[in-house]
């Protein structure tokens, strides 16, 4: 007889367009660090934030169904853009708990705001969704909910460009429409963002709290597995596993700074 | 028994990762006015320049394939990425004359550079493959080639930030190694760069001749079908067709703006 492997020692999957995902996973290492974690990025599609809802929903899928694979527990979706378009369905045809990036953003938000003025910030397909503005709503329907589509910010931080003062000009252009908002509440809506927070809060007064969807996801990760005794024993060494959907070393040199250490053993699979 | 259509009157299939590639239809529509055009832009998996040899080949054949079954008597592979990537390949594998955008560009570098220092813009990949470098070398192998990866470009130029001043700071940033080369001669090596012409120009010697492969291939296009006698007829109205793998409303809006006339009847298709 096959013994059947003890729930929580399973692994934790993770998907993102790519390397974006990594943020989350560096708050997870903090927060949960006794799991075992398998990471896979689709760079070979990526970016996602442009493209249809259908295509997103498409891809999404289709990664779920590789991490599925590798025996995972939960499955998270460490992407704002995949999040709001493909989490519905995901839950839908998937027997194990899905977690995304929109949901616990938002309760933050809605936790933390006092004059229920916020601001999201997004790629084109997150902002288009209205998945945010939706999610607040519910809660405050007097908020205030000012979404700002951001498709430059994921090409210049994929380039590295955080500190560059292009990236400075465009994140003014962007933000211009809060100077009138009042706004006391904003979310990085794009797992990318966290690298530009600092250029961002330049921008804004002073009092702006900053939710950052990666670390509100990762808290989310940890709440839902402490709720249903699903964490791995606390001696348990965690193990890292990374595949992609395209050129493993470019992953390898990128996620190096999304990820906060190194990452070795990158494996390509096509899907 | 059925009639064989005549060769002439097939169609030109062409394809692209997703709008540039219109710049080369552009002067397609100029140089070649009679002919019936089937257009393919991969937006499901757009940009490829950033993406490994490999990924760039499978997309290519698949595009191809696609664009086969459409009856055409030529393949123009309206993308620098692709065509210094997979255009040996598609060469291999199809039985129709397959046109790419590198050698007719460095060709003319060649016929009119004087002092053999010349500079080639492309994405990360074309400028990796060192394609363009190898075809002047063979020609001119005391030519000065300077090649820059402007990676920032296509994303800059699918946002419309043609005249903006972060699009400015990042040109003068890419181009800062040409001050001191003396180039008489710069190639515009990926079909969206035509859009930033105005921009790139300033920055470099009023002297410089720019070389722009949608241009360039385009003559070639024209210099095959008369060398053998592949024209359409003189008094045919051409019919242009086009087919994306995503979103084709956007396609249409981004796409007038880089073929210079209105897109009508996008149809989206899977690959």
């Amino acid at each position: 007889m096959i013994q059947q492997q003890p729930k929580s020692s399973l692994s934790v999957g993770v998907f993102d367009s790519g390397v974006g995902g990594l943020t989350v996973m560096r708050e997870m290492t903090k927060l949960v660090p006794h799991e075992n974690i398998v990471y896979f990025g689709d760079t070979a599609r990526v970016p996602y934030g442009g493209k249809s809802v259908e295509t997103i929903i498409r891809y999404s899928i289709e990664n779920a169904i590789f991490l599925l694979g590798h025996n995972i527990k939960i499955l998270v979706v460490a992407c704002n853009t995949a999040s709001s378009c493909a989490i519905d369905k995901l839950q839908q045809i998937f027997n194990i708990p899905v977690i995304g990036t929109i949901i616990p953003a938002a309760e933050k938000a809605i936790a933390i705001t006092k004059n229920q003025k916020i601001a999201v910030l997004g790629t084109r397909a997150t902002i288009s969704s209205g998945v945010f503005q939706n999610a607040i709503k519910a809660q405050l329907p007097k908020a205030e909910v000012t979404e700002i589509a951001c498709p430059l910010f994921v090409p210049l931080v994929e380039e590295c460009l955080i500190e560059h003062s292009a990236t400075k000009l465009i994140i003014k252009e962007y933000l211009a429409v809060l100077q009138k908002k009042e706004i006391d509440t904003l979310i990085l809506g794009c797992t990318h963002y966290p690298l530009l927070r600092s250029l961002i809060a330049q921008e804004l007064h002073k009092d702006v709290q900053i939710v950052d969807s990666a670390v509100t996801c990762a808290q989310e990760i940890k709440k839902l597995m402490e709720n249903h005794q699903m964490q791995n024993r606390q001696s348990h060494i965690p193990e890292y596993k990374y595949f992609v959907s395209d050129d493993p070393e470019k992953f390898c040199k990128l996620g190096h700074f999304f990820l906060g250490m190194a990452i070795n053993h990158v494996q390509a699979v096509k899907l």
